[in-house]
């Protein structure tokens, strides 16, 4: 996959791209990442990439030349079309449905603007999707790719070994996740629970069943509506109920 | 305020602190930041910060010790009481409203894991907020704290200027932004609305007004759902539904 960045800041992304997985990534050739200062393409004498709004109001927004010309140019290097990603408030809002489809692509371009709104003319002729990672204010769309970039490299092929394997069991299961512990057995006088020591595997599943419904229970009731329950979960939640 | 953040990869924190917003905020000193890396604080000799999970299964779990020890000393070096925020799927949804209670404390904690879940007792016993961006899967909580950390810092008195004043006319008014346009005129044959070089006040003000509701109908109905309507916005939502 080829991810193309255009940033103004393209130094906030230099700390993210070199550590962790996005670096193994890159070092097992599964990605390239290139991030483009679009002021390099302002075809003025002053770098200007944005200006004042037609109509009046505070704020600043990005100017369409740079950026279609930077996307052009990044268009013409790859043979596949790419997605082009605009990260914005007004955007679609982000999930791992989305991060599943994208990480099918061979060719992502990301657009972050930064306070300044985005001329009309780049949503409409520019970007194909339009993306928001959730209802808070962000000074720029730059963490917001970074997210999405993360989110999506994870999942080519290759990239996670099985010593980055997450402890997400129950995950795919609809379910928020039991709770974990690791040694020692007690430290400071918490103890760790008796079943989860006990090496009896049975009690040890049932334990992490009932702790991770509870926790759905308690955390998230949204994902157990339309979900089919065994007599024992419905058991155990008319318990929980109860005892509210 | 002051920020502390818990990583095992504390330079994935330099390219953002060091850039815009979060740069001005510490250099007017409405803040002040500090990246920890927590296995410093481990008690073994090889720094070892997680271990197997009790009752077996794939993925590492955080040991208690580290981030107890080194939540401990953060805290001792300051006089009031940090919030302590874990980044994890589970937390509570990250919004806005968050963002502001966050700016009004005067010390911040965040924990970062990566891969590994959180020992129980980390969150039972150190953390006071447990907080998710979102639902979709990241490697680690780097990004999630950093983009709890943008948001808040912008909000603190004094560190937006008036040159980054965002272009967010609607986001109070609960509509989403109308489009905006700058110079040129026209750009590629692509025309800016006539009505927004009209010089027209009223023009310019019914034309931004129409469009923010027009976008807000096509890609929020929700936000439309419990709002007050004045006639002539019923008019134009009838006209949009008709013509679908």
């Amino acid at each position: 996959m080829k991810i193309d960045v255009l940033s103004l800041f393209p130094s906030m992304f230099h700390g993210i791209f070199g550590e962790s997985i996005l670096k193994k990534a890159s070092e097992k050739q599964a990605v390239t990442y290139n991030v483009v200062n679009f002021r390099e393409y302002a075809d003025n004498k002053h770098g200007q990439v944005d200006d004042y709004p037609y109509g009046g109001g505070a704020g600043m927004v990005l100017k369409p030349q740079p950026i279609f010309d930077a996307v052009e140019s990044l268009k013409s290097e790859n043979e596949t079309k790419p997605r082009v990603v605009l990260m914005c408030p007004q955007g679609e809002r982000y999930t791992q449905a989305k991060a599943e489809e994208l990480a099918k692509e061979e060719h992502l371009i990301f657009i972050c603007g930064h306070y300044e709104g985005y001329d009309e003319r780049i949503r409409s002729h520019v970007v194909t999707d339009e993306i928001s990672i959730g209802d808070y204010v962000l000074t720029g769309g730059e963490l917001g790719a970074m997210v999405v970039i993360d989110s999506v490299v994870r999942l080519l092929p290759g990239v996670l070994g099985n010593e980055d394997s997450p402890i997400l069991d129950s995950f795919s299961s609809g379910l928020l996740e039991h709770p974990h512990y690791t040694r020692p057995a007690e430290f400071r006088g918490m103890k760790v629970p008796a079943e989860l020591i006990s090496g009896n595997h049975r009690l040890i599943e049932e334990w992490r069943e009932k702790e991770s419904l509870r926790r759905t229970f308690e955390r998230r009731p949204d994902l157990l509506e339309k979900r089919a329950l065994s007599d024992k979960q419905r058991q155990w939640i008319e318990e929980w109920e109860k005892s509210r």
